[in-house]
C-alpha cells in the first residue's frame, strides 16, 4: 500500500477500477481496508474493498472487489503522514515481502513511501529496494534497480550520490557485477534468451580516446571486456548522447548507465507515464511505480494511475514467465 | 562547405535538391564547384552547380542550380581528408563568415571539419564557434553553443569536459551569464518575447535539499536569483530526470543544462534526425547540422540530410526575424 497518506492507497482502487481495460492480473493490497476505501470514494471511485485474510483468497473476489490484507484500520489522513501511518507502511511492506517469499503470492509491488517518515518508526535501510534485498537474504548490492518503460529500460550503476560522487565510485567489477545481475534478470523475467547490454560511457563521446576523462578506457571498457568473456553480449561504453534515440534503441535490450540522470533522463523524457522500477537479482519478483507518496496532491484526484498499471501489468508478465520456466 | 572528404558536400547539394519540398531559402555554398558537383553526382543527385563570384548572384540561378563561390578546385575525395582539403575548409569558413559579418549574406551555416586536420593547417582554435566569435570581435566565453531541436532547446553551460571536470568549473557568474546571453538570443531570433528558461539542477533530484551535493543550492541556485533580478524569466534549478518529458516541456522555452549529456541525450532522444547547433551571443546568425564529418560514410549517400535542412531552415528563420526587427 506504501505509506497511507500518499497516493498508493487511491492509485491501488483506481488501478483494479481499470483491471478489465488493462489487463491486469488479479492483486490485493496489504495495508488497511478502511485506507483504501475512503481513498476511493475521495478520488471518486467505485471500488467495493474485500477484506481477505489470506491471499487464497483473491481469485475469488478479485472481479468484484478489491481485496485488501488489512493490518490495521486507520483514518484516512492524505498529505498528512504521521507515525502511526509510517508503521503500518512498514508493517505492510515486511507482510508483503514474506507472502511472496513464502510463495503465497507471485510477486511484490511496493507503493510509495516516505523514507524520512519510516525512519522514525526503526526503519533502518536507505529505501525498500533494501529492506526487501535483506528479507530475501540477498546483500543490497546485489539487488539492481531497472528503469523499464515500453522504449527503454534503464540501468544506472551508481544511484542516489552527487554527481561529484559518480566517478569516483564506478569500478569495473561494480559495473560488471551489476550488468551481470541485469543480463540474468532479462533472461530469467523478461523472456530475453541473450539480452544485448548497451553499456554507456561516463564522459561525453565515451571520453573520445582519453581526451574527455579517462574512465571509459580505464573502468568501463574493461567491464564490458569482462562481461563479453562470461558469455553475455555487452558493447560499450557508448557515446551517451546518441545512445537513446529510436534507431540506436533497437539494437539492445537495456542500457546500463553510469549514474541516476544518465539513465533516467531518456527512461522519463521518452516514457514518462509509463516506467517501472524493477528490482533485479531477487529471488522474488519486485516491481514499484516508480514515483514518491506525492503528499502534495493525495485525496485530491491528481495522481496519474499509469505507473501503478505499468508496474502491476509488468509484475504479473514476470511472474507468468517465471511459472512457465 | 566544411571538410571537402566529409559529409558536408554532399549534404548541401541534397539539401539543394529538396529546397522547394523542404522549403528552404536561398543558399550558396562556399568551397570548391568541382567538389559540391562530384559529390551530388556520387549520391546520385541531380544538382547542377553554378559558380559566382559574389552573393549578388544567388537569387538569380538558385532555383535552377546550386550556387557555389569557389575558392579553389580540388579532385573530391571522399573518405580521405588530407591538407589540401583542410585548407579549404579553414578558407570556406574564413570567407563565408566574412560575407555574413560584412551583411554580403545573411546568415552562417558551417559544415563539418575536423579539427585536429585543421590543426594541422594552423587552425588553432577548439573549434569553429570560436573561430566565429573570434571573427566577430566575441570573447569565445560569450559564443553560448544551443541546440534546438522540434521538441526541446538546450543550453550546456559545460560542454567537452570529463564527467570529473564539471562540478570545479561551474560557477554561479558562467551559468547566469551564459543564460543571459541565451535568453537574448532567443528574444533576438526566435521571436519568443520573454523566454523562460529552465535550469536544470547539477544532481539527481536537483541535490534533494543537500543530500546529494551542494552545488544545487551554492551555485545553481544563486544564478536563478540573479537571472530573476535582470527580470529574466529563469527557475530551477529543477531535478533533471523530470524536466524533458513532453508536459514538462511546455512549461519552458529552453533547458540550461549543467553539461554536455545532461543537455544532449533528451535532444537527441527526442530529435535525433533534427537537431540543430546555434550559437548565440554573436553579432551574425551561425547555425550548423549537429554532426561531424563523417568520413567514413562520406561519399556512400548514407548521411542524412535532416540535419543540414534543419539548420539551413533555422538559419533563414533567424534571418528573417532580424530583417523585420
Amino acid at each position: 500500500m506504501g505509506d497511507p497518506a500518499g497516493v498508493g492507497p487511491e492509485l491501488a482502487a483506481a488501478a483494479w477500477a481499470l483491471r478489465d481495460a488493462e489487463r491486469l492480473p488479479p492483486f490485493f493490497v496489504v495495508g488497511s481496508a478502511r485506507v483504501v476505501e475512503e481513498a476511493a470514494r475521495r478520488r471518486g471511485i467505485t471500488a467495493p474493498v474485500c477484506a481477505i485474510k489470506t491471499p487464497d483468497e483473491v481469485a475469488e473476489c478479485f472481479d468484484g472487489a478489491l481485496p485488501v490484507l488489512g493490518l490495521a484500520e486507520l483514518p484516512y489522513t492524505p498529505g498528512e503522514p504521521d507515525d502511526a501511518g509510517a508503521s503500518l507502511a512498514l508493517d505492510a511492506l515486511a507482510t508483503a515481502t514474506g507472502l511472496v517469499r513464502s510463495g503465497a503470492a507471485s510477486a511484490l509491488v511496493t507503493g510509495p513511501i516516505a523514507k524520512s517518515r519510516l525512519a522514525r518508526v526503526g526503519f533502518d535501510h536507505p529505501g525498500q529496494t533494501e529492506f526487501v534485498a535483506q528479507a530475501c537474504g540477498i546483500s543490497p548490492e546485489n539487488a539492481v534497480m531497472m528503469l523499464a518503460g515500453p522504449s527503454l529500460k534503464v540501468v544506472p550503476i551508481t544511484v542516489h550520490v552527487s554527481l561529484r560522487a559518480v566517478p569516483d565510485m564506478l569500478t569495473t567489477e561494480l559495473i560488471r557485477s551489476r550488468a551481470a545481475i541485469a543480463a540474468s534478470g532479462l533472461s530469467r523475467d523478461y523472456g530475453i534468451a541473450s539480452p544485448r547490454l548497451a553499456v554507456a560511457g561516463l564522459n561525453p563521446h565515451a571520453g573520445e580516446d582519453g581526451r574527455m576523462g579517462s574512465e571509459d578506457h580505464d573502468i568501463v571498457a574493461p567491464a564490458v571486456a569482462a562481461l563479453r568473456a562470461a558469455g553475455i553480449d555487452a558493447f560499450g561504453p557508448l557515446p551517451p548522447d546518441t545512445m537513446f534515440h529510436a534507431e540506436a534503441r533497437e539494437g539492445y535490450d537495456v542500457a546500463i548507465c553510469m549514474y541516476h540522470d544518465q539513465a533516467l533522463i531518456p527512461m522519463k523524457a521518452l516514457d514518462f507515464d509509463a516506467g517501472v522500477n524493477v528490482t533485479l537479482g531477487l529471488p522474488i519478483i519486485r516491481t514499484s511505480p516508480d514515483h514518491g507518496t506525492a503528499f502534495g496532491i493525495a485525496g485530491s484526484a491528481k495522481a496519474r494511475v499509469g505507473p501503478t498499471i505499468a508496474a502491476l501489468r509488468m509484475a504479473g508478465e514476470c511472474a507468468a514467465r517465471r511459472a512457465l520456466a
